[in-house]
């Protein structure tokens, strides 16, 4: 698999709320993109607030522009925040620089899309987001 | 209900597919959003060109924005092509006014939403989101 | 090939601008994108305007996100200006509707990217992508 | 030359992406821009990530326009972060003050055009980017 099926963007959405719904989390959002940062699939649970779809999609799209995981964008705008101000400005606005942004690999290592969690803290996006990506038998770098 | 929920928007997304599969339309787009414009569901097919999704979101947006359906914004369009195109920067760009763009009502007639369907003809497009709007017990507006 | 590499892409480039040498065509530009719209390669020939990389890469960008190439874009836009202006508007103003764009695709059938080719009519546009991109052993669809 | 010719800005991303290779450096994107920082030529690395021409092209056009190469913006961020930001949005976002954009002079000192590199570490982009200029015989700024 060399793009996101349909398929197995719908796993990654279902799997990534049902983590969250187990371990009783806020409601989510859940984005998955193309490895050119187009939308593939996005879910918003009942509850969620209206402003979630920018936040999820911006964790994803700005994790394939700039290939690395929403962790890695948080530590680079902890020590140099223009650089990822101006990164944000490069791409329409549609980077969010936190955990819960995921690079998407096949099992060769070839990345294949992007993945953006939204709705609790940082750390609990990252943790359901991981476990909907694994659960599609992909490769997640948050 | 007053607003779409995401069961039935996971309803809508489906049926919409499953009617446009079954009449061999090309592979289709479609989002839904709530009555504040704001993307609840959206899932595009495999195969469908990279920009479907500003294509199937703006048909869905426009038409909740300005309360008519996708047909009737065509209309519109051609009787008066510089009111849509104004709405059009009004709305930051988000307006597609052709045929796949619905208003979607429940039983008291109350907006609950929109939806937006690309990939085929407009017509086509209009139809197989019909078919989904109605399958989840909702009432299509196109 | 599921994708354009940069070796092609120089193809692609070098050619479209020889042919364009050999017909004596204006000074053209050449955008080559992936099938996400993102640039992989570009050259602007000395004697060209400076905003030719604006018209270039729009042709590409645009073709590869409706799914159809410039010659079709400008059928839809005579057919339905607005139409095309609200895709312009949705796609960020990187749509540039006449021939000269192209969806280019591998022995498969699969799209790999797009081509944006400016400087001469638009005639003369098509005709010298075409040639550079059949030079790289792939299938325009202008 | 007050202009950055084609076959020199050819020279410039060969020599730029040759000493990368040789360094064993990431895959690397170069942007060349003239004095006016509009695009002549641009070529992006198999390998790399999808947003690496904004990145690219925002160093290139970042130091012409300003005037100073990367490693000065650099500076003036880290002392002045508001006086960038605001420059970014005057420039419509087209801005990376980091090291790896770099003003292009000739042999009499005069402002030719512009280079941007990214892909690496903003220091390697800087020296693979000084490796470009200076074998198309042209002085860079970084």
């Amino acid at each position: 698999m060399n793009r996101i099926s349909l398929e197995a963007a719908r796993v990654i959405v279902r799997e990534t709320l049902n983590h969250a719904e187990k371990a009783k989390m806020k409601p989510l959002s859940v984005a998955v993109v193309d490895a050119g940062g187009h939308l593939i699939a996005f879910e918003r649970s009942d509850g969620a607030p209206a402003g979630r779809f920018d936040l999820a999609r911006g964790k994803a799209y700005g994790s394939v522009m700039l290939g690395i995981g929403g962790t890695a964008q948080r530590d680079r705008a902890e020590a140099q925040a223009y650089f990822i101000a101006a990164a944000n400005v490069a791409y329409g606005g549609k980077l969010v620089p936190v955990p819960g942004g995921f690079i998407v690999r096949n099992a060769e290592g070839d990345v294949v899309g992007g993945v953006g969690v939204s709705g609790d803290t940082s750390e609990n996006d990252l943790a359901a987001g991981e476990a909907g990506i694994k659960a599609a038998g992909l490769v997640p770098e948050g």
